[in-house]
Formats: C-alpha cells, structure tokens, sequence
C-alpha cells in the first residue's frame, strides 16, 4: 500500500469539505426558508452567498495543488444536515423553531470551523503559504458567522422564543 | 400538534448530545489505540476521563430539570465517528495518521462545542442558573481540549507528518 503524505492529507480533507459544503448549501435552503425572525433571515441569506463564494474558493486552492476539484461524500455533514431537517418535524412554535434552526446551523459551522482550522494548518505545514491564505480568510469568515448567530441567539431569538412559549 | 417550549427544546438538544458523548466514547477507543504520539496519547486517554465526567454531568442536569437522563440517536456523531474509523483504513504512515486522527477529534469537539454552547444558552434563557453553570463548565472543557489538540497539532504532529512522509 502506498503511503500517503501530508499533501495527500489536506487533499482528502479538502474533498471532504468541499462536499460538506455542497451538502449544507442543497439540504439547508428548506430550513431557511422556514425562519421567521427578520435579523436571522438576513444573516442566513449573506451566509448562502458567502458559503458559495467559499465553495469557488476551494475550487482555486484545487488548481493551485493542481488537483481537480473533487467532492468526497461527508457522512458527518449528511448527518448534520438530516438533524437540522428533522427539527421541521417537531411541531415547534415558530419563534421556538428560529431557535432551534440557529443551533442546527451552528453545529454546521463548527464542522466547518475545525475543517477549515484543520486544512490550514496542514497548508502551513506542507508551506504553501498561497493556500493557507485562502483556507483562514474562510476559517475567519465562519468564525464570524457563528459570533454573528450567538449574538442574535443570546440577543433576540432565545428570549421571543420563551415569551412565545410561556 | 402540542407546541413545543424552550423547555423542551433543551430537553430535546440535551438527549442529543447525551447520546452523542455516549457515541463519542464507544466509537473513539479503537481510533485511540491508533495514536503513536505520546503527547496525543496522553491528551486522549485525560480527554476520555473527563468526557465519563461530563456524562454524569448530563445525568445531573437531567436529574434538576425532573427528566429521566435518555438519549436520541444523534445523526450527526454517527458520521463523525464512521469518518474517524475510516481513518485507519487509508494506509497512511503512523505519524501522518496522527494528524488525521487529530482532525477527526476536533470536529467531534467542535459539535459538543456547538451542542454544549446551544444549551448553555437555553438554560439561561429559561433562567435556570444551576443547569446553565453545570452545562458551561463542560463547554469550558470542551473548549479547552480544542485549544490543547490545536497546540498539539501545530506545535508537533503536523510537523512530524512532514518530516515522516517527506
């Protein structure tokens, strides 16, 4: 069996993200579209065109290692992604369904955020410092993201969700 | 259909990650035995201790909330831990496998990192500082192996990979 190096490494890791990516952008448009609140409807909308923008980024780090760009199919994000959807199923009130859709969506940015921290230290290490510039501007974009859905969570959408409930 | 509370939700999120720390601890042990890196060993074998602790620690927080500590099969733990195991199978050399497996636990952190932060902050929102306490020190846990595996990565693996594969 042939090793496999750290360039061989980072390669599977990015097919594995990139297909995790195209995953969360098909399976997450019908939750979307259920949220109600006005704040979280627009940081989801920005969200999409970043994630997109994510996606044609991976595809120059591809060319740059001289890769074709190649998905893996990510068991963890198939899984993530049926969770997020089963949540529809649960009879929520929709300011509790808000809620609930933030902490689904934050558990698919945290597989992105140790993805991305994961491929960009491999980057670095393998010292193609080209890539490793592209995979942190993503790394600090979902960082961002998931700040962004904490404040509206802590904020605005957990307490509408215990006044709706009470 | 009943409408669901911020009450049940927690209830709903903390049968998930129950289930998924319970998945965590069966699934990892044969990814585990894999490690060669003393440091990655120890940190494993420390991080496996606590998360028993913070199972008992859900068991608690189920107990002050008067529910029967029970789990829900979490989809998203089952990809996971199926990404990990495959791991093994990909004929990589000890050190690079290293840093494989490291990635694999970091996204499993990074999923209780969501799942812990998202029910700290339903606690809080339901105003029960007792549960919300219990559930942030688990998260600072959480958080704090993250910071430990990155160091570990970083600072000595990734560049073993290098040197192992070159």
């Amino acid at each position: 069996m042939a090793s496999k190096t750290m360039k061989d490494l980072l390669i599977m890791e990015l097919r594995d993200i990139y297909d995790a990516e195209k995953q969360g952008l098909r399976g997450m448009n019908k939750v979307a579209r259920k949220v109600t609140n006005e704040k979280l409807k627009e940081a989801l909308s920005n969200h999409k065109e970043e994630t997109e923008q994510q996606v044609e980024r991976l595809k120059q780090v591809f060319e740059l290692l001289d890769q074709r760009p190649r998905g893996k199919h990510c068991d963890a994000m198939e899984g993530l992604v049926s969770e997020a959807q089963e949540i529809l199923e649960e009879g929520l009130e929709p300011e509790v369904l808000d809620a609930a859709i933030i902490a689904a969506i934050q558990k698919i940015e945290h597989y992105e955020i140790a993805s991305y921290g994961t491929v960009h230290a491999y980057a670095e290490a393998i010292g193609n410092q080209e890539v490793a510039k592209l995979l942190e501007q993503t790394l600090n974009e979902e960082k961002k993201t998931d700040e962004l859905l904490n404040k509206i969570a802590v904020g605005e959408v957990n307490k509408k969700a215990m006044q709706a409930a009470a």
